[in-house]
């Protein structure tokens, strides 16, 4: 109890659950991060492309860094909209969920929960990217450093973290900052030099050319560009937790989040051409990330370059975690709509949804692994889930503005949403044709079984719920006390409280004794009459009846079952309750010294006793009654005053 | 279970228990096998220290074979003894038991667990170690190889081996053969040689001294070398297997073992002398056996050598198994006494005591592992568990005849065993002292650990039993029925299904719902009237009482318990019954889709409920009624009228 207290915090209440409100400064921060962040692996991974170009491919990062510009611009428009419609947050399950239908709503939900995981995944490894291009000392220790990372951020998560918007705000402004800085400082000297600056660090040389330029790689380039937009959606999730106005404030703080995103990828691109920088293979030691040879160009390698280095891996780091708050949000969403296992609906004791988030980090973890921590290799199953996400909550818009569509605006604001649809639709096409076989194919298979397991999931329940269904009332017609079924070792003190528990519910108690060879104990007919017939007789009860039965196989549970089915059969109409006593011990090991005949037989009895049979564990505490007393007083009566108000 | 049956085999009924009845001829090999063997890897282990001495120290190889045969001879003498005085056989814990008390009869029991131990690593790794010498390019793998090999002894052993003559007398009387053959040709060669005989396949090359000839090194040498004896005392244990007349047949084999084994030890010690051979490093390739080198040099390495090396490695394997055989005999007779847990007393599905085998194999891989398979490093824990169970089981003997010494012929008796009590004892003092910083301490720290252990258990037996006393009649005084507790989330068919059973066995039923924020439960008490006290009421029923808790910290089970506790203390006297319902899934992966409370519920009941709570499971069956009788007919009600007898 105590370990765990320490590892993950004391539990909280209810009735400090977060209550969240931001301005545009601090949401800026808090939903922006994993958007901005974007801007770190995006062009690096477009770069990673053209690099097969050598030094011609990077001429083209200004052109594909234009068209994604575009697109965000687009998008921002069209979220824009989704913002004023849903006040209330319209993330892409709920807007799919409203307008497209069930179908649509679990590919959103699967979509997204591959984005989510990937995120983590990608984030992570960017940053450690950016770690090891500053320290090459610790190039292989990747896997090692992004699992240690993943870790630090779930049992961060697990105890609950504050995600108040000072946290996020210094890294996410620094990181703002410094690339700002190192962009403007660049472009400066660009001009000043006429278009051909000197770097003060030059970059890592670029491989020769080894494919010549043609429409496959740009559109391959473009494709991987791509995942700098992930992230954007964050703001029109999030509407409630502004500050009144609300959808203002949310507007506002997407327009600036987006303004920045721009900017930062429009300079990266600019000063990656103009100083010739390219991805270098981040498999090999010497691997430099592009924003690292970008800082080291302008500022060389002093404190400015550690400082931005920091803020990168900060901000990183951190935009894994925005999955970290959002993934378990949906697991929740999906779960209380019967599509994931309930447990993924509970706030666990530091009101987080923990089975969400381990499942999260597990997940990541596998991905961390099997693509060894290189960003490069995760980028290409990335997008798409994005994407098709994207796509869903744009259509659904488009749906939504449809059906209302003699208001004011509406007109405007479908081909608005309708134009971001087709513009993301045709982008997800390019980016799954371009990526499928580079590893897109495992998001595209993974995406459907998402589905079939939320179908299964939620058909089990419904299954369930019929099974469980019952009348408005309860029936009380034909209530009879059960057949109280006692098997019993020996007479001792345990067989004779339960004895004397089947003789308070049940005037008809059977005894069963199985003698096993191989087990030393002495048949119990010889003494029953004297130890137990007679008492009941005196005491005007009828007295429980004992059959001996004897295993041929050594098995006491078998024949025990075969005992209860036949009495069952006998009487469908009455319970039969078999009373298992059980003895409690103080200490876990001494578990080790007896038989485990209790447990198996409770576990038989209901999974093969069937609907009439119903167990009766009376357990019998082997250690000193005082010593029980104290620990019961310390953690069990007195505390729960304090936990429960009764009503 | 077909997996299970498969690999374990069918179980077997009592009725098959295997009775033995042996002849000297089979019970030299079912018996003799394990001294046998030893003659493999002893001579070795000596020779393995005189290595240090360089080509000089294999010529004490011959007066140290000479100490060891006359010791070997005493013992013998010694166990016909014991032999005559224990026809029911007469292992040392017995004799231990019987004539001096608890505190050594444990002491022989913690000595032998060792000794058994230690013979499965030592023989599979000699075993392995012959095999390498045969097959050099497998030296790499020598603990995989163990390993395995320990893997199909422990299968076998699981399964039931049938231990009869024929299985152990081809290996055996092959390996006799071989090793007799190649030491008559071999000492035929030597003589006829004048002395200095010419080897067919030249020993491997001996290193050079590192130490001088000294009393110390022979010591240890001879401390080795006494690992040729264990295995001697498995006669004296097994008299009532034999044929009659059991005592006569059981003298006779005890001494043709006895004999072979002389005659083996002598002959290795001769030739090894004459030719040269020394022990080799079996920690690195080139490895090579001392019998492997001496049936090189008799025969060289044509279809002689590999049958005796084929012949050499079964007879180890073999050797092995008889610790499979008794070790867990060893166990049974300690947990029957109370000194181990329960389990290692029952026979197992295929009457074997899986429990003892299980943990045989388990702490001999443990030893392979840490040991890395050599023998060499095996060979210093090794003689001290045989040797101290040897001293004791003498030293019982002489207890034994001094009770008895007015009987004819006990009073020699009594000089005989004294005399193999005290060379056994310096035998051991001898052994100890050599091989204390060798390794020997281990053994010397496991065998109280093991004594703290078998006191411990039966301690804590005797306080189980002590609590669960009872007295001779059952008590009926105040027979009451309990006071009925039903958790309820929902009114379901789960819930109407306990309660009806909860009003069928108590007119005093109390209804519990906890409401925790993030469980999406309605609150029952509006429902309640009208779904549960009216029908109640109409019936002339006490209608339950409901009551509804608040839990601040989303918990289920603490406020219950809580509420339970309250009701415990205000009637000390009667049971509390809470009744929980069960879903019960046809598949196991349906569970994941279910919350654990209810299961969390029952544990805390049970081991923080106190002695009034009894807990009460009542199954709800999700699956197909159909599916669930058909699988119950085909596993359940049909194969257990098969399984008992009843009376």
């Amino acid at each position: 109890m105590r370990v765990r207290d320490a590892l993950l915090g004391k539990p909280i209440p209810d009735s400090e659950a977060e209550s969240e409100s931001l301005g545009p400064a601090e949401a800026v921060p808090v939903l922006g991060l994993d958007a901005l962040a974007s801007a770190a692996y995006g062009p690096e991974a477009a770069l990673a492309v053209l690099v097969a170009l050598g030094a011609a491919g990077v001429r083209f990062i200004v052109p594909i860094t234009a068209a994604i510009v575009v697109l965000l611009l687009l998008v921002q428009t069209s979220y824009r909209h989704t913002i004023s419609a849903y006040p209330d947050g319209g993330g892409s399950y709920t807007v799919a969920k409203e307008n497209l239908g069930r179908g649509a709503s679990l590919l959103a939900a699967a979509s997204l929960s591959v984005d989510y995981v990937l995120n983590v995944a990608v984030a992570i490894s960017a940053g450690v990217g950016a770690l090891v291009s500053a320290m090459p000392v610790l190039h292989r220790h990747t896997l090692g450093l992004c699992l240690a990372l993943l870790v630090l951020l779930t049992f961060a998560n697990l105890r609950g973290l504050r995600t108040t918007g000072a946290a996020f705000m210094v890294p996410t402004y620094a990181f703002v900052a410094c690339l700002g800085v190192a962009i403007a400082v660049g472009v400066a000297r660009l001009v000043a030099a006429g278009g051909h600056p000197a770097p003060v660090v030059a970059p890592s040389a670029l491989r020769p050319a080894v494919e010549a330029a043609g429409a496959w790689v740009i559109l391959r380039a473009f494709a991987s560009g791509c995942t700098a937009m992930t992230g954007v959606e964050a703001v029109s999730n999030a509407v409630p937790v502004f500050r009144e106005p609300a959808q203002r404030n949310a507007e506002r703080t997407l327009s600036i989040i987006i303004g920045i995103l721009v900017f930062l990828l429009a300079g990266i691109a600019i000063l990656a051409r103009a100083y010739g920088i390219g991805a270098t293979d981040p498999e090999r030691p010497g691997y430099q990330s592009v924003l690292s040879q970008v800082v080291a160009a302008v500022f060389g390698r002093g404190v400015v370059y550690d400082v931005s280095i920091a803020s990168i891996m900060t901000v990183l780091c951190l935009s894994a975690n925005t999955s970290f708050a959002d993934f378990p949000r949906l697991c929740r969403s999906l779960a209380l709509d019967g599509y994931l296992p309930e447990a993924f609906a509970h706030a666990g004791r530091r009101l987080v949804y923990s089975t969400g988030i381990l499942f999260l980090s597990a997940t990541a973890a596998a991905l961390l692994v099997v693509f060894r921590g290189v960003t490069e290799r995760l980028v290409p199953l990335f997008a798409v889930g994005a994407f098709a996400a994207f796509t869903l909550s744009q259509a659904g818009m488009v749906r939504h503005w449809h059906r209302r569509r003699r208001d004011r605006g509406a007109r405007r604001a479908l081909w608005i949403n309708g134009a971001g649809a087709v513009a993301t639709a045709v982008t997800l096409v390019v980016v799954l044709a371009s990526k499928l076989l580079e590893g897109a194919w495992i998001t595209v298979l993974v995406i459907p079984a998402l589905i079939l397991v939320f179908r299964r999931t939620s058909a089990r329940y419904e299954e369930a719920a019929r099974a469980c269904d019952a009348d408005a009332a309860l029936d009380v017609t034909d209530l009879a006390p059960p057949i109280a079924v006692v098997p019993v070792k020996r007479l001792d003190a345990l067989t004779f409280k339960a004895l004397r528990f089947a003789l308070g519910i049940s005037p008809r108690v059977h005894a069963v004794q199985v003698l096993a060879a191989g087990h030393a104990h002495e048949d119990l007919s010889t003494r029953w009459a004297d130890a137990v017939e007679r008492p009941c007789r005196a005491a005007g009860l009828p007295p429980p009846e004992l059959a001996v039965l004897r295993s041929r196989y050594r098995q006491v549970v078998d024949p025990l079952l075969g005992y209860v089915h036949r009495l069952a059969a006998e009487d469908r109409s009455r319970f039969i309750a078999v009373l298992v006593p059980e003895l409690v011990e103080a200490r876990w090991y001494h578990y080790l010294l007896f038989s485990h005949t209790a447990t198996l037989l409770k576990m038989m009895l209901l999974f093969r006793g069937g609907p009439q049979v119903v167990v009766v564990n009376a357990p019998w505490y082997l250690d000193a009654p005082r010593r029980r007393r104290a620990r019961r007083g310390r953690r069990g009566v007195v505390p729960l005053a304090a936990h429960t108000a009764e009503r």
